[in-house]
């Protein structure tokens, strides 16, 4: 009878997933299909940034968040909480393994170094603004200085109300600009993460795929000074009082329901040309796949027996595992596709409209054109750099960056390169300081000469001479001679040591230019070449912000006379998709379909008591009691652990607070399936499915489980 | 949108599955349930055993099987043909990997020797004819007897008519008896089996399971003397012409559809005693599922490298892996349950009803009473017997069944033992000359000494001293000295040849006495003491079937004051079931679903091009190809191989032809599935589903892969 239930949701609901990665300001258009899938909420109040909900919805930079108590609670994914637990891990006390939980405020420990939490407090359309008549008529890379020193001065402007961070974001493959102003908060304290066997239960063989049962969540606290400003870590810090706060559902989700998510998707590429997608899938992605291979390999031997070191990569191998099945799903669903084809297709249609009138091909058709011809030429520079990519040492990364940052500081604030700028300092600095958390030289070197030989091996024409003279690459070079120039690059550095790092920072190009530290020396001795480098590549961006933002004009024209709204590709600003819970009526093998909702009978059935799946023994202890309390659901008669929902996330969105009709809290976003991410591209109405940690998991294991009877109590809970 | 419907489909069926296998006469009883499940034929024309379409169904004794040309072709499953497969098959042509097909009539082969086609003809209930007023009278052994009496009188007289068989069955626990007629074709030849690698694709991986994609399929036919009377084999024989053909469904299933089952299921324990179920899950399937494990790994380490044997085995070791795999599915699904305690209920719940009544109490209790104590009798029997029974030698066991066959060949045949009155000399002599193709000493030796280890390791006073006399057992006797007295008795006899075997069939009981043939000493040794045994089983037998019926009646009565008929068991008779195509909201995995079909698709996905999932390459080209001809499933956008429905099935199910509402031919049953098998004793309603092979599967692998244009035609297919 209940499993009956079951099923009818999914008919219900399985119809489509719903595309659209809404700007909040975009939602009164789409009131009607809100209201048709069942928000309770005026669409337009989803528009107030800072009212309910909109104002407890937060990014971590990378991850999105919110605000789940008034004293600034911020509830996020346990793999965006992973490098602070990573971070305050010792070999003797692995807070991965055994999880983190301060049962007090002084318990609380600062986050990994540059972690901030962003509260959005102003989005204002600023096109015309930085696309000035004067930097219309520009192109190539005094288009491109100007638009960027434009950008600058807004932000300066912006950024003077202090303990704020302002960004002027390109929407529309740049054809729109948004001014984003942002408070930072910089005092970040880890809060809770459950168990790596909670938190983690799959690992990388369950990451992006169906049935889940992955506990997906930890907990963040935003401090600021006592007068509420932003401040940098002090003990005199007090929690951060949100004017927002999401509430707590009171009642489980099922099947059907409303369902809406809002947070900061990073990229997606929904508007690109056939030759960006043939591109991507025929070379990029299978290089980036290989590599990403290479690279676990290479990290997992060499930390294998260094618990301290496998520590430290933690974070890295996580995240180039992500990316890594990503891509190769993407792939897979790519090969059985006629993507390539439908976007050919779509492209000579938008072409044939701008040619058959007059006026449209005077306005548009040059910048078609020029598109196509610029992004072949961008090609042909990924590629060619595409192995050095690989191939920098990290400290030798950091002495470019430190030697960069010494000399932008020469000229006045306004005329240095964006991320040079005094604004930037504070994360630079905490940058450079974290970095010893995450770096190891045995690693390093090992990742850096497997792919420096395979860029060695190239012909000298192919290669960059300005790489080979700092590294002291030449033709024919055997793995022993390499081995040896890469040891002496190393060995001739003191940057491995922090406060040698450190030192760096406020010193002047001559400095650098009179150090005999090897990393610095090669930093200084590619400076000048980079910089041309660089210029080409603003030439090239320049001439491609003009034209294609006439393409995506043509674009926008084309849709609209189908009768077609456009959101714009995900930018890592502020979004919101909706749509229902639902199962999917086909799943992984023929023959099988997938039901929306996962339980903790399934975390049973797929404990092994180690490795992936080492889910901790009072929680199978409590599933094996029916220890639910209150968490049941009572249709399936079982502790939900994660459900489906047909909504239009990607990577950034992990985090994302779910929401039902009434606007209340009702889970985490963390993640999409496999067969249905390759959406990023190309979305699929009937296929896509993400993957969201169900509230009343989170809450059963903190209750039962951990007993995170504060936090409980301090989120209304109890 | 297609997949929608399937969505659509799983909703409107799955409520639960339909539990019933119904004698075809009680078929009006349920008129009402069937034209509601979709039944577009007259329920009264379906209990009609010799007009359409029941008249067309037919039994292999141990499979089900039906009559689809007009020349007497019949179609059945692939593991129902197997042994004929087998039996043709050599190390140099191994027609289990191939596949057989016969172009022409006259490239059919004989099945394996004893294979028989049994055409019901009449079903009458003679229960007044067998429990006379007199047998109604006796108990113990004395019953026993007068009842066998009754039965074979009545069976004698039926089988006057030549080339029939006759049985009288009994139902409800004894309470019902029922004479079968049935025209016994002697002459089967195996006309086309697919390779293995689609009729048991899959193989013991998959056997039980879903998602599904086995080609379960094969065909014999069916051949008497010009004058249309059963006969031997002889190639002057023709096809028999059956008086009904199922007719090919014109138009594919799909998901709801109304579904029909016709065919010969063996056994199920729905009317059991409490005591019965926990004997049998407490005790009984653990100890045959550790002793078929045993045998299974004994038979793979003896044949491993003797592709003859290996063969000779292959229809053992499915068998075994088939129960072994059904026992401990079982077992899983009992071990979660509360059956025990349900059944305990209900039990009670029905003697509280008996003895809340004078007239009921005196009626039913004392048998209720009774039966409860016989089981407990008979289990401590079966407990006592159970190595032994794994511990005979085949040839042994040869030998006894020959002496026994002199001893009662004594008698007049009427007064011989049920299975050697000359009505069953024929299918005696097809064992036994049968025998050596599925026999090998030093398989049979191994798995003899393994259980016979066991047994003599028991203490004295549990062990059977007439065996430990016939075989050399004594006290403490060790490894090295029970091989040795096993050694002495396999080479102390010539039973292993086959024309020896035969010589054995007519002769006297003293030309046995008089034998030195070590096996048929041991036969004659163990004559005696086996007699009696026999007899004291026939004392409990005939107190049994006395207080069985008893508590049957009751239990019928009981049922109607609640409003519910009753079915009988499934004891090897026709019976019918029907439900709906369906999959199920919930599946193998926590947050999987079943969709009720299975395609090509997925057949590929699994191909892996050796062992179990060895699909031709010609298949796998034509899936590729997307070759699917007329047989594509529009929703499906694919081939449909196998599907889901609610029927009620069990073992001896197998083959049995499935009907549409029209009565039309829509594929074979085959399989149910592990987690819900438990259904043979305690049916759930929710969970039960059945497996078929979609007759568009085999007709697209006769007509694209195997080229079979003979058959379909003769089927009316092209």
């Amino acid at each position: 009878m209940n499993k009956t239930l079951i099923a009818l949701a999914i008919l219900s609901t399985a119809a489509h997933a719903d595309e659209g990665m809404w700007m909040p300001q975009q939602l009164p258009q789409v009131a009607k299909q809100l209201k048709a899938a069942g928000l309770k909420l005026d669409p337009s109040k989803l528009t107030q940034l800072t009212e309910f909900p909109m104002g407890a919805i937060v990014s971590l930079g990378g991850c999105s968040a919110s605000f789940v108590s008034p004293q600034g609670l911020v509830a996020t994914n346990h793999h965006c909480v992973y490098n602070s637990v990573a971070h305050n891990s010792t070999p003797q006390n692995d807070l991965l393994a055994n999880g983190f939980l301060a049962k007090s405020f002084a318990d609380e420990v600062p986050a990994v170094p540059g972690t901030r939490i962003f509260v959005t407090k102003e989005v204002v359309d600023v096109t015309s603004k930085i696309i000035t008549p004067e930097v219309a008529k520009l192109s190539g890379k005094k288009r491109s200085d100007a638009i960027e020193k434009n950008q600058k001065a807004m932000v300066a402007e912006c950024e003077k109300d202090e303990g704020h961070r302002c960004t002027v974001a390109a929407y529309y493959g740049s054809l729109e600009y948004y001014k984003i102003k942002q408070l930072e908060i910089r005092d970040v304290r880890l809060v809770h993460a459950p168990p790596a066997g909670v938190g983690k239960f799959g690992g990388d063989t369950d990451n992006w795929m169906w049935p889940r049962h992955t506990g997906d969540y930890g907990f963040y606290r935003a401090y600021v000074s006592k007068d509420g400003k932003a401040a940098d870590f002090s003990k005199d810090n007090v929690p951060y009082v949100p004017k927002h706060v999401l509430k707590l559902a009171k009642e489980g989700v099922k099947e059907g329901d409303f369902i809406m998510v809002a947070g900061y998707p990073g990229r997606t590429n929904r508007h690109r040309l056939p030759s960006e997608v043939d591109f991507t899938f025929g070379w990029n992605y299978p290089q980036f796949v290989k590599a990403s291979g290479d690279n676990l390999a290479i990290i997992a031997a060499e930390t294998k027996d260094n618990k301290d070191s496998a520590l430290k990569y933690a974070g890295q191998v996580a995240g180039i595992n992500n990316y890594y099945k990503n891509r190769q799903g993407m792939l897979d669903s790519y090969a059985g596709s006629d993507f390539l084809a439908r976007k050919t297709k779509e492209h000579e249609e938008l072409k044939a409209w701008v040619n058959s009138d007059a006026k449209r091909k005077a306005e548009y058709a040059a910048g078609i054109a020029q598109v196509e011809e610029l992004i072949t030429k961008r090609d042909a520079n990924v590629k060619r750099e595409f192995e050095l990519s690989y191939s920098q040492p990290r400290l030798l990364s950091s002495a470019r960056s430190l030697y960069r940052l010494a000399q932008e500081s020469q000229k006045p604030n306004a005329d240095r390169k964006a991320g040079f700028q005094e604004r930037d300092l504070k994360r630079f600095e905490a940058s450079v300081s974290a970095l010893v958390r995450s770096y190891d030289e045995k690693v390093d070197k090992a990742l850096v000469l497997h792919h420096l030989a395979k860029y060695a091996a190239m012909p000298k024409a192919e290669r960059n001479a300005n790489w080979d003279a700092a590294i002291g690459i030449v033709d024919g070079m055997d793995a022993a001679a390499l081995k040896a120039a890469i040891d002496k690059l190393y060995a001739g550095s003191k940057l491995g040591d922090a406060a040698e790092r450190k030192a760096w920072l406020g010193k002047k190009p001559a400095d650098f230019q009179a150090s005999n530290d090897s990393f610095i020396k090669a930093a200084v001795a590619m400076y000048d070449v980079a910089m041309k480098e660089e210029a080409e590549e603003e030439e090239l961006a320049g001439s491609l912000q003009q034209a294609y933002s006439s393409y995506m004009k043509a674009k926008i024209a084309y849709m609209k006379t189908k009768g077609q709204a456009v959101y714009p590709d995900a930018n890592s600003t502020l979004r919101v998709t909706f749509g229902k819970i639902a199962g999917r009526p086909w799943g992984t093998a023929d023959g099988t379909a997938w039901t929306a909702f996962t339980t903790v009978k399934g975390v049973a059935a797929k404990a092994t008591g180690e490795g992936e799946f080492n889910a901790p023994k009072a929680q199978l202890d409590a599933i094996k009691n029916k220890d639910f309390g209150k968490f049941v659901d009572p249709a399936l008669k079982s502790v939900p652990v994660n459900y489906l929902a047909t909504l239009d996330i990607t990577g950034g969105n992990s985090g994302s607070a779910a929401l039902n009709a009434k606007g209340e809290f009702i889970g985490l976003a963390f993640d999409g399936t496999l067969d249905s991410i390759i959406s990023d591209w190309d979305f699929n109405n009937a296929n896509t499915r993400d993957i969201q940690v169900d509230l009343r998991y989170m809450l059963w294991n903190m209750k039962h489980v951990d007993k995170a009877d504060n936090l409980l109590k301090e989120m209304g809970a109890e």
